[in-house]
């Protein structure tokens, strides 16, 4: 029998407890052992909990405890939970937990200490949808050549709704908070930090490289309005938040921000909730997994799929998936300004004559050559130029996007969009 | 070092010691160890082929080779493979596998013989796409409700082009023909036999079910006309070959047919030659694996996947994913009279006073009730009706199309299509 700890029975945590009892029929016959759980660790023990186990709030009631195998950590937050699973991991538990920013910041701490003890983490990527497995065990044969996913449930379905029903982003962020898609601080979500830290999670395992949320690019859909929506339309173009790890010879980038994709591509049909990650090998090709990425019972099948896993074999697979750095080849994460794509830009200009000349010159002078544009009436006084580039680098759009907000006649800061 | 026998070096077996050359970098950092291809054996030693492994035409020189770990099967066909795979499992070597119908007919038997040996066959259902890592460590969790997949990419590519080109059935066959999709005989391809091989593998691993090829319902795409996706795409359905795997108290349906699908469905949308299997566990719900389910590469690439797993592990997972039968809940097959759906049927009539009626009355008969009626033109004389129904039985339905083939003013065996 394996005895389970739970440090934070919150949503997941409850999920978890109640999944181990509803299937432990099954789940006793796929692990070859039955998996119960003995304690959990809440903050708050006078809190209504309809649940059967031991409760304490102190965690090393759980740390302490001999007869726990497996520790799950479930409480959030980065430093407090390093603490506690360093120490579970120091008494020889195992480790599970669903803890996407603590392994942001801390996973290759937590590789090295986790050497001979289990220490997964399923659930922190796309929440019941089992990528850290296919990416880890099933394309381990390839050099992964790119990564793009769709890694943020409330963005994608803000995205879908304002796209199939017109509706403004205040409006639908207002509906995604009352839904509790979004948190009443949103910006965790839709300024593309949980993606961030789910998208540094990948990439250690597609490419062995160590980076934190500070060193990557990360925007929001914060800027995002039905003008660009539209434009994205007429072109066959969806807007979707993307998570992106891409390798470009000897350096990886990282990057989350909006996107326009063609419609056509798989990751471009993925609509509402949902998340979806799509793999691209070199040997391969193209593999996609969607599913849930969040709410409790979801959660909790990726938290139980890796207590089963442990149940079986212990310790199989190293942790960030790779048991020695390739020989001689170290990726390096390529600086912000060097990435190259296609970008859309939407820059609101005061309607009068020369205006487009200037502007067009302004492309000029940066090295960025247009591809399309279309120019639409703001209001009585004012115009949107929409406009998409061909493949541009990075600190020339940046460059350009500062000469373009210093001129008299442009409005407002230009918002910018890269494409797919 | 982990050696590795290639029984069978065709497109798959080059593509799995190139894969192992190429990306040995990244293989022995995953792996933790190189791997290395020893020898092949083939049946063809004149054969011209450009690869640097020792070759032989005696599949002993693999077997009774004491440094060989692993046994990697690619030869095709059933009773062959069986003896040579069993003879390697006696000698503990490792044994891999993409052979589907080697495991249609012999899983349980080969899992009883590889207790403590690692036995795996990730490349035997669609291809390059982890799915039965996923369907076996990642949903563990859960009781799964069912499984939908495009499991044979030629099917779908006939369908899809017959959908969106409005090619007739005859013409996108030679077209798959000539493109190499499809076998010049391609009834294993077009009858659903190659997709039922799969779904009999994975349902094992979902259910713990023992069913062979000729216990479950298969029937092929075969009958298909462009007047059946015209209906389709009047009602907002794509037409797609299916291998279903459905729970149902203490029964599980497992049954290929072609079905109509609702178009806003993930798995509708899945177009070409591309395979994907949606999977609903009770608890994660639905979750989707898209990519691609032939071709060398992608094929050696799950190959190759399982070899780092045993180089990693050993043993870690229990072949069908169950380490001992769920306590007193064995799941039976649902005899195919008994499954549900709603029914498409095609009725090719003389156009002639009272045959509506009549038809319709066969209908009330046989408790089949019509959900939608549509009838058109096919030539001077007769008129094709489009019918679709109601939940119904299928034993009802296959009563019901034995009366109205007997009946005088029905000019051809009507067609049928379960809507799912």
């Amino acid at each position: 029998m394996i005895k389970v700890g739970i440090i934070g029975v919150g949503t997941v945590g409850s999920s978890v407890v109640n999944i181990l009892k509803d299937n432990a029929d099954v789940i006793s016959a796929r692990a070859g052992v039955d998996i119960v759980v003995k304690s959990g660790v809440v903050k708050n023990l006078k809190k209504e909990r309809d649940l059967d186990i031991v409760l304490s709030n102190n965690v090393d009631d759980v740390l302490n405890d001999p007869e726990i195998d497996v520790v799950v950590e479930l409480m959030g937050g980065v430093e407090e939970p390093f603490a506690i699973v360093k120490k579970a991991l120091q008494s020889k538990k195992a480790v599970v937990t669903a803890n996407k920013a603590l392994l942001a910041y801390h996973r290759y701490e937590l590789q090295e200490i986790a050497k001979d003890i289990a220490f997964e983490y399923e659930a922190s990527v796309a929440g019941g949808i089992p990528i850290i497995n296919a990416l880890r065990d099933g394309l381990s044969a390839n050099h992964i050549e790119s990564i793009m996913g769709i890694m943020n449930g409330t963005c994608n379905y803000m995205m879908t709704k304002m796209t199939d029903e017109g509706i403004a982003y205040a409006d639908i962020l207002q509906e995604a908070q009352d839904l509790g898609y979004a948190e009443s601080d949103p910006t965790f979500d839709v300024g593309g930090f949980d993606a961030a830290h789910k998208l540094l999670i990948l990439a250690s395992i597609a490419y062995g490289i160590d980076a934190k949320p500070e060193d990557i690019l990360i925007e929001g859909i914060e800027n995002i309005s039905q003008d660009d929506i539209a434009f994205a339309k007429e072109f066959g173009y969806a807007v979707k938040l993307l998570g992106i790890a891409k390798k470009d010879a000897d350096e990886v980038e990282l990057r989350v921000h909006a996107c326009l994709i063609k419609q056509d591509e798989m990751i471009a049909k993925i609509d509402g909730v949902m998340n979806a990650i799509s793999v691209v090998g070199d040997k391969v090709g193209e593999t996609l997994y969607y599913g849930p990425g969040a709410g409790g019972d979801a959660t909790a099948s990726a938290v139980v799929a890796n207590i089963i896993d442990i149940a079986r074999s212990g310790k199989s697979t190293p942790m960030l998936g790779f048991d020695k750095p390739m020989e001689g080849k170290k990726l390096r994460l390529k600086p912000t300004a060097n990435i190259q794509s296609k970008y859309y830009l939407r820059i609101n200009v005061s309607d009068r004559a020369g205006v487009l000349a200037k502007i067009t010159k302004v492309f000029e002078q940066n090295n960025i050559s247009i591809e399309t544009m279309l120019q639409r009436p703001s209001d009585e006084t004012s115009a949107n130029l929409l406009i998409s580039t061909h493949i541009a680098v990075e600190s020339d759009i940046q460059n350009m996007m500062t000469s373009l907000a210093s001129l008299d006649f442009v409005n407002s800061k230009p918002v910018m969009i890269r494409i797919v």
